[in-house]
């Protein structure tokens, strides 16, 4: 979808998702490694479970500042409907 | 944790879960990608969402492997408790 | 929490609130009725499951009125940093 | 689904679901009283995942039940694959 330029993710929140995306991958890389060898079962449903609360963590990193930058002001640009189907559409469960 | 060699993860749901995942992290490297421009953050969002999905996948394939060659032979084996308490522990929300 | 008046649930949500939770009460009591025979644990798991979904569709429909009523405001009301911090809040993973 | 006699939730588990249900019911009484007055909308929002949280923990004991219970022993009985597909379906997220 193309934003006009203001609604892009704030630089600073942008930097540190990918650096926790970066040591997510590092992580997702270490299963790979787990399942070249005989891993119990539970030890690799952790692993997945570990990457997974990190990739929430970045989520919620971009969707506090969605909310900040863009969502709270929507009223005052006028877009309050699309900004508000696009969040309930991501906010869906899995 | 140490294990007999028979409980392991079944080598064909070892190999799909590798394909799975080296997919998982093609899709995080494109994340990353995305991060190095200036995306909006609910595109960003929808593709956490879609890595998330991706290894969900990955863990109900090894939770139905695990259910079906660990955990429903645990009274046969005598560890009953044990694959009890590391399934509840690892079925927790994040 | 108390909040000037303009802050509340959009009466029509309210009420279709009140209908969808009223009904996953009496799904409730369905299941109260159903442990005092002896019901199958999968079965039990299955009733508890719809009534959360069904406490889900409420959740998502209060959200969204919240959004497009008063989140999508904040800018306006100069009340943005504390609109985002409930929400993100109330949005964390149970 | 009907099963033999043996199938069922262990009556002390079943009584423990029972009360948490019970006050669970009265926690939903308490949001229905609440949406008849005005309410704001993220009290609303924490009292139903005050419910759900409530939901889940009653899910958990039924389940820690069910693993230990039935699941653990199917292979004795020879069910495995019925009891793998059950859980599998239960697990899936809402």
């Amino acid at each position: 979808m193309t934003h006009e330029h203001t609604l892009h993710l704030d630089p600073r929140v942008r930097q540190e998702a990918r650096n926790r995306l970066l040591s997510a991958k590092g992580h997702l890389e270490g299963i790979l490694k787990m399942l070249e060898g005989e891993p119990y079962c539970v030890d690799v449903l952790k692993q997945i479970k570990a990457v997974q609360g990190a990739l929430d963590k970045v989520g919620e990193m971009v969707l506090r500042s969605h909310l900040e930058h863009h969502v709270a002001s929507a009223a005052v640009r006028g877009d309050t409907q699309r900004m508000v189907e696009e969040l309930m559409e991501v906010l869906k469960y899995r």
